[in-house]
């Protein structure tokens, strides 16, 4: 089957009080967008990239791939106003029957063992996404105030979420609301249902100064 | 108003590779136990901390306080079969009306603010508990499958867990549940609304080894 990945970045870099957005961060002197490329273009020899950036953050994107990677695997196209338009713009440039991984740029520690399990999945139920546990209780706010969910059924969800390109191009022809925080809410709209696989804790998404140390450390802890 | 804070450590360290409970690993060569008490006996002169430690820890952990801190302010006890049950071991100890704050022993990059705003709002309300918002989409896992939550209403809840100690101990007569996985579970399940508040990104548990390093930066960037 063939196979893309939709990377995904937008942000402001305001929360890392830095004027550079998250994504070209450095981590052991190399962009956070270098190692999430990298993870992917790994994973299969026949892996194609979309890379969706900001349109004032093109030129950047490109000055990395240029520096770093096959150029000939990856393409860039500009983001929209939401996440949502963002996917969207991507699937524009999946022209044929594959399994699409849209992933968020920030999750550089994403690795190839996650990759194959969400393109796997995804090839046998139609969609897939990874969740882990999570640590914390969880509660939902309601008119009332709020109110416990028990924490064995929570599951806090990541990226790569995996589709049938079959489904996930036409699941977002759907106007935009609010609710759709990722592609598996899309997808369900459309009347998927989304397979579970097992996400890795590891895989954060770089957000605050301490994830990149955090982020360095995992690294060194690989090679 | 008294204060007291009941400091419930468990775990056996099997996550971080290491037969060293995570209380007991190295931050900064002091113990993560350390800066747990620190931190509440920092927050007000007249918090008197209670420690619920397994009865095989009980021994390192009377170490830690004479080696640090001043001895009158802390006591320690015995934990139970759960966290619901080391909790109430420790809540015997709460001999007067009082705010109780419950912490995790691994959420040791508490802050005295946090500490404040659990205890003001809990002296308000009875019962207060602080919550961040979620990086990641959640999903609920259900009979059919899994199902979205709408991630604006979605709260991640931390310690400490601050209650009025004529709420809260009476609470604690009720017969052990599955469901009880925090403190406000229990008083919740006693007939009190949470009021939540705002918690703090960096009060993560320590479970992983990275989250070593992660709490290591956090540190040197207060000093």
């Amino acid at each position: 089957m063939n196979k893309y990945a939709v990377i995904v970045a937008g942000g402001s870099g305001i929360r890392m009080n830095s004027s550079v957005p998250k994504q070209f961060l450095l981590l052991k002197n190399k962009p956070v967008l270098y190692y999430t490329l990298q993870a992917f273009l790994q994973s299969y020899a026949d892996m194609k990239i979309i890379l969706v950036l900001p349109e004032e953050h093109i030129a950047i994107g490109q000055e990395i791939i240029d520096a770093y990677f096959d150029y000939d695997r990856i393409r860039i196209t500009i983001g929209g106003r939401t996440r949502f338009h963002s996917v969207q713009n991507g699937l524009k440039l999946v022209d044929e029957e594959s399994i699409v991984l849209v992933h968020d740029a920030v999750r550089c520690l994403v690795d190839v063992d996650l990759i194959y399990r969400c393109y796997e999945a995804a090839l046998e139920f139609g969609a897939a996404i990874p969740a882990i546990a999570s640590k914390d209780s969880v509660r939902l706010v309601t008119e009332e105030g709020n109110e416990a969910v028990e924490r064995r059924n929570v599951r806090l969800i990541q990226t790569p979420q995996a589709f049938l390109s079959t489904v996930l191009i036409p699941a977002y022809n759907i106007d935009y609301k609010d609710k759709f925080t990722d592609e598996a809410t899309v997808a369900e709209a459309f009347g998927m249902k989304m397979k579970l696989v097992e996400g890795n804790e590891n895989n954060i998404k770089i957000t605050l100064p301490p994830d990149i140390i955090y982020a360095e450390y995992i690294l060194d802890s690989r090679s």
